[in-house]
This record gives C-alpha cells, sequence and structure tokens, in this order.
C-alpha cells in the first residue's frame, strides 16, 4: 500500500481510496501538472504512456509491469467497446485490462473472471430478458452493477474505474479514452430472409440481427453495436464499415492528455489496430498529442494472421490487407517512430521508422515481458 | 396457458405477455370495468381481493389458492418495504408473494430463492460497496436487475411486476399497492457514542446507524430506512414512530380500486398490521373503498404473540398492545366485518364484527388453506 499523503506532487495516488463511494473529487493526484524531467519524474521513474484494447493489450501489459516494476505506467483503454446490457455499463477493454492485472482473470479465456458461475445469466434467460449471446458471468455481474450505481450517481468513468482499480490494485493507472459515451457500431448488409449467417456452436444457425422481426425480401444495409457483430454473430458476416457513435464530440479523459505529454515513451500493444487502437487514436485531440512523443508499436500481425482474435475482418472492413506492413502503413511514420515484428516480418520498412523483430508470440508472463522489454528498449532508443 | 385472446371482457390475461419487455400498453385486460355481478364474474367466478405483505401474506395466499381454486384472486402487495441498493430497486413482498405463489420461495427461510447463491453479494462485498447486511442472492438480483432496467425504461412498477409474473405464473393477479415510491422509514433515537446496540449474529456489536459518521454526545432522533431497521437492527432499537415517505400524495396502483369495487369479498391476512396492511390502508383511496366491502382478517397474534415476525415492536411503536383484541380495534368496525383468531383469543370482541375461532397456525399449504378456507366462508356467510 502507497502513502497516501497526497502532499508531494510526485506522489501519485490513484488507488488508494479508502471508501469506494467516497468522493473521488476529494482525492488528490488528478489534474496536477508536474515539471517534465526527461527520462523519469523527479524520483527517477520512468513514464510509459501505453494504449490498450482487451485480450491483447493486457496481456502485453502484464509483460510491460514486469519488465519496467519501477516505471509510471498510464494506460489508455478503448471504450469503444462498451455497451449497456440489462442496464448495465459494461466494459469490456477496461475490465479485461484491470482483471488481468489484477490477477482476476479467467486466463484461459482471456477474459471475464476466473472460477466465475452464471447464475444470473440463467435467471435473465428464464425471465426472457434479451441480449442471452453475451456472457456475463456472476463475478462480473457485479462490477458491472457498481459501475452502473456510480455512473448513475454522476461519477465520470475515469473516476468510477480509478475506485474499481482500488480493489484490484492494477499497478498501472488505468484510463478510459474517454468518459464521453463512444460505441463503435458496424455496418452489415442483411441477406434476404432477415437473417445472416453465423457459425453458432459448430453448425450453421440462422441468426437474424438484432432488431430485425420480419424477414424480408431485400438485402439491407444495418449497423449493429460492435459486440453484436464480434460476440453473437463472431465477425461472420462481412463489415461494410464501423461508426464511431459519438467520437466526433468526445473528450480525452481527465489525464489523458496530460499523461502523454508527460510520458517519456508511449507503447502500442498487439491490440487491434482498428477497433482497438483505432478507436483511441481517433477521439479528438489523443492522435496529435501522440505526434510530439516517440511512439513505439508491437504488431499485432504474424506472417499474415492476427496473434489472436479477428483483427482481419476489422482490416478487410477498411480496406487494409492483414500484414504486418500494412498496419505499419496504416498507423503511418507521423505517429510511429519505431516497429517492432515478428522474424517473419523482418523485411517490413517505412521511411521515418525504425524496424526491430524478435519473436512476438506472448506464451506467458515471461514471453510477454521479453517482447515489452524490447519494445521498451528499442523507444528509450529512439528517444535518447 | 390461457388464451391470449383479450377481446372478451371476462377474459383477463395478466400474465401471459409472450415477450417480457414488450410493451405491456398494448395489451388486453387493464383498465376495462365491468359489469358488477354480485358472487362471481360472468364465467360465476368467485372474485376475491386480498391485501398482503411478504411471509405471512405469501404463505395465506398459497392457502387461498388452494382453498378456491376457480376464484379471481387480486393481490394488492405492500411496497412500502421497497429499497434502492446498488442502484437496483428491490421489492420484498411482492417478491415473496410471487416467489412463493410462483414455486421459487426458499421455503426455510421464508423468503429469497431456493437454491441461491451468493457470489454477487461478495464480489460487492469485496469492492467495498455498502450496504451488507441485506440478503441478496444470485437468483435474486436477476430480478432485481430486470426489474429495474424496467423502470428506467419507463414502465410503472404495476406493469413491471405483469411481466415477471409472466414467469411465475403465481395463479393470482399481483398489483403493487401504488406505482407511486413510498417508503417506509423508522424514528428511532441515537444513544451517545453515536451507535446504537444491536445483537448480530448471537454477539452484542455495536452498530453505527447508516449515515452516522461521527460519534456523539449526545442523544439523536434520527430517521432510518424501514429495511436497515427490520434487517440490520433486527428491530432491537425502539421505533418511536414510522415515516411513510410519499404516502399522502401516492396514488393506488391501476387496477387497485377497480378490483376492490368488483370484489365479493376482502381477505386480510395474518400480515403485520402496521408496517404490511397498515401501510397499504394508508395509501390515500385505499381504506375507503374497501369500507363498502365485506372485509374478514386473520388475526396475525395468537395468545399475545405474532404468529411470526416482529410484529410487537411494530405494534408498540404506534402504542398498540400486542393482542388480538387491540389488532381488532386497530383495523376497527367500520373496515372489518369479520375477525379471525385462534382458540385462545375466541374471547375477543367488537361490536359489528363477527369473529370466529379456529387454529391459526400455518403449519404448511393444507393447514393455510384450511384457515383461508375458514376466512373465506366467514366473509361468505357475512356478505350474503
Amino acid at each position: 500500500m502507497r502513502d497516501s499523503d497526497g502532499g508531494s506532487p510526485n506522489n501519485r495516488n490513484y488507488h488508494n481510496s479508502p471508501n469506494l463511494l467516497s468522493n473521488p473529487l476529494t482525492r488528490g493526484g488528478q489534474g496536477r501538472r508536474r515539471t517534465v524531467t526527461p527520462m523519469g519524474d523527479r524520483l527517477g521513474r520512468m513514464r510509459i504512456v501505453s494504449l490498450a484494447g482487451g485480450i491483447g493489450g493486457a496481456r502485453f501489459l502484464r509483460g510491460l509491469r514486469a519488465a519496467a516494476p519501477d516505471a509510471d505506467i498510464t494506460v489508455i483503454v478503448n471504450t469503444g467497446d462498451d455497451i449497456t446490457l440489462f442496464g448495465l455499463r459494461v466494459c469490456p477493454d477496461l475490465d479485461t485490462v484491470m482483471y488481468t492485472l489484477g490477477g482476476g482473470i479467467n486466463e484461459e479465456q482471456g477474459w471475464g473472471r476466473e472460477k466465475e458461475t452464471h447464475v444470473v445469466k440463467e435467471e435473465l434467460a428464464a425471465y426472457g430478458v434479451e441480449p442471452q449471446w453475451f456472457g456475463l458471468g456472476d463475478r462480473d455481474f457485479a462490477t458491472h452493477i457498481v459501475r452502473s450505481q456510480m455512473l448513475a450517481a454522476g461519477y465520470p468513468l475515469s473516476q468510477v474505474t480509478e475506485a474499481l482499480c482500488t480493489r484490484w490494485q492494477p499497478g498501472v493507472r488505468l484510463l478510459p479514452m474517454s468518459d464521453d459515451r463512444c460505441e463503435t457500431h458496424v455496418v452489415i448488409t442483411e441477406e434476404p430472409g432477415g437473417g445472416v449467417e453465423a457459425d453458432t456452436d459448430g453448425s450453421k444457425a440462422d441468426v437474424r440481427v438484432q432488431g430485425s422481426t420480419e424477414p424480408t425480401n431485400k438485402r439491407r444495409r444495418r449497423a449493429i453495436h460492435f459486440q453484436e457483430w464480434w460476440v453473437r454473430l463472431r465477425a461472420s458476416v462481412p463489415a461494410e464499415s464501423f461508426a464511431l457513435i459519438g467520437i466526433d464530440t468526445a473528450r480525452p479523459a481527465p489525464g489523458v492528455l496530460e499523461a502523454i505529454a508527460e510520458a517519456d515513451v508511449v507503447l502500442l500493444p498487439p491490440s487491434n489496430p482498428v477497433v482497438s487502437i483505432g478507436t483511441i487514436l481517433q477521439v479528438p485531440g489523443i492522435r496529435d498529442a501522440l505526434l510530439a512523443k516517440t511512439v513505439v508499436g508491437v504488431s499485432p500481425i504474424i506472417g499474415g494472421a492476427p496473434v489472436r482474435g479477428m483483427a482481419d475482418a476489422c482490416l478487410t472492413a477498411i480496406g487494409v490487407e492483414t500484414s504486418a506492413q500494412a498496419v505499419l502503413e496504416l498507423y503511418g511514420a507521423d505517429l510511429l517512430d519505431g516497429w517492432l515484428v515478428a522474424p517473419e516480418d523482418a523485411g517490413v520498412a517505412l521511411e521515418g521508422v525504425r524496424v526491430a523483430a524478435r519473436p512476438l508470440l506472448m506464451h506467458d508472463v515471461d514471453a510477454a515481458a521479453a517482447i515489452a522489454r524490447a519494445a521498451l528498449d528499442l523507444a528509450l532508443d529512439l528517444a535518447r
């Protein structure tokens, strides 16, 4: 437990509020600008900012924390995947990072809580309440109940996240990309018959797109929430485009631009470059702030395939090839200073970006730490 | 499953909505006045209205349903115990009646769900969220989540209750006494030191009254929610009075006055005469409507002690003795036509009220059915 005295400007106390529902506004640590000392704060700690999506980001961060245990790490997390289910606000990426770094993650599936039960979900199904395709466990429900209660009481998501982290002690500072609601929707075309084909539980099933009550005789373009496309349809229906509802007026959450400004280096983990990192970069002000920094990215694509997940479906939707080279170009040389790829992608190149190659599979925490260390070393070398 | 055609004015379809969140407003069965046919509707069914609190009311109603399987039973349930916990709306009495009649009750404790688990509650405690003294199980949480979602969507409690009953099929029509929020608070005096003594888990513990953060040197009068007094303090601190916040402007829920007007008889089960039946009777318009009807009550007091629960603490608070005679006088001869008591209380009397005596312990459904049958017979005899 760190000292809770907020008197020193270098003493950050983001995660030690004694009472979850006490007023976070009265706590220290927020909104103070400090004199920037190159390569570390006054205590000599390196300041790292990382963007993050869900599973890939969370595992990379667990490695980063192990690789740089004394660093001051701020993580800006995608909230475009957030969704309101059963009246409760669910933040999948924030929770995946929080549970992973806090030791409560279901290691096997990479999201949700370990030793999870599903009584509430079964009961909701017994009431006939939709949707039933999103897997919420009982332990996870408690997080959403607390979050929703605090949001309803007027706390912004950034303060709610801080409060939840008093329990999880992730060892990094977690910030939502924005306190403003901003949700990714996916434009798809519904085939005649009103259904879309999806491979559910190994068998082809006719999955009716939510909200469609009548079969239709013509193809119909519709926008559905990202989670419905990702979880329910398993990205099996081609995405024609993504619509980030609310992104134009979204503001970076308090502390986001400050953390970037004070960062010694910025790392982009191997998260989804379109719907995770790409979404964060579209929050007005964030990409611009990053342009001034030393930024190193870790490729989420190895030898033409996503390390994990369905990033290829997202890249295809925006007309980008699924390759380490294409994602490098997508991010661009204005944003990236360094690009860490797998050995099989060692040939990628973009003027103004230094490329380094090493194995990128995060088998375990040690492997993730080695990858994070390599990304950090590249960044520190570039920042020198 | 009853016919869902709402065309016939005598065809009530309160509990067969196919989709919980479909618009209850479009369903049949609400708000139509029918010609009153003495002793039954056009189908010859007897029409019974019963008021009800929690456990005692629920068990009596299960007996009544068995005793009069062909009757049309409408139950007006106390909502003064309702409370918002963790941002979710909890209606203890409605749920106890619904679970009991729907076959989902925990028989041993009389409230809550059978085969219950408590994962969500443990997680909320791990987050440090208060209160932790109210026992909510995972199955029960699902009910509150659905209810809260529908309330937030704008449905009144009466329609929410109807929707929840599509699952439970209680075999009676459940109506909250009011759709307006109306909560019972208890005035207590806090002793010097800021705490009140409560017997928790068998040992004396200093229980700080919620909201009191500083010890105080003087006695202080405070109002706390009924549930805090009842569940947390176990009614161990004397109640000085009850304050029914919102009762003055509360309106009977849709259907309440209509059901009373059309009732052949009205029964008061052995529920708490102060904070259950007494609360319902204080909703403006309900008591007046009952005065025109044949009303038979079942005494909740046997030989000077409550059949169950802590009704004595409530009676004492309003200056009424804990006896079948005193509760008879509390209800009064203007309201009651008949009063069913236990053999040991056979001597009670009040001018204008016919008293009958029989064993009143509801050991099981058969015993409850025999008691309900006796109350019903008395009422039918009086109504003749």
